[in-house]
């Protein structure tokens, strides 16, 4: 697959997990997290270690939150061989609320050519504009 | 050089940067952020992206701030041939100003083989407990 198809694929798979994850399924991404995923949110006091940590969060919030409408904006990706870096700022809509965030998502292709993510950091834009 | 001699270049390579940093002289990172850098940080509302841009961005703070000390906390080094994704919790005390940080830092081999940042995306942990 040459880059730019590689390029694409990540961000058919990003919009698709994040198109469950706005139905309130977790499922899209834990099925493309890797056994050795890292992630931040910024809910979290510390970075989570490991698929099974990132599971039972996930599993935890399933059903809850929908997400009405989403902009995916900007998504670069920067490829080396077996990994690839995309980033994008998304605007999530949840009845009157805007979410703005910024996401990295590094995937890796895995032994079996599989690409899966092994770290994921979401923040929100300019938190101190936010009334929460 | 193996998974764990690299690993713990790249944690060198990060602490020489931050800690450059730390004095106000931006160039530690400079001289290690790629032409394609892209770059998320909780001040800004928009990803940068290119050399160019970070090079005028980090020019402008340049003796500004003095970090007197930080904590490294929990780096965890991913590596994938040319990649390696380096993230960790940073706490940075400035006088009585305590920042506690979610860094990720994806490092690239160049076709010189030197590693140089690919992208990086600094948060604030829990920014709703904060009083900005």
């Amino acid at each position: 697959m040459n880059q730019e198809n590689l390029a694409a694929n990540i961000i058919a798979m990003e919009r698709a997990a994040l198109e469950e994850w706005n139905r309130g399924n977790p499922s899209g991404y834990l099925d493309i997290y890797a056994d050795d995923i890292t992630y931040f949110d910024p809910f979290q006091e510390k970075r989570f270690d490991g698929f099974e940590k990132m599971q039972a969060f996930y599993e935890s919030l399933r059903g809850q939150g929908s997400v009405e409408k989403y902009e995916m904006i900007d998504p670069v990706v920067q490829i080396a061989s077996e990994m690839a870096v995309l980033s994008y700022n998304l605007v999530s809509c949840s009845g009157s609320d805007i979410y703005r965030w910024n996401c990295t998502e590094v995937y890796r292709q895995q032994p079996d050519s599989q690409w899966k993510i092994i770290h994921n950091h979401w923040s929100f834009v300019r938190p101190m504009d936010m009334k929460v």
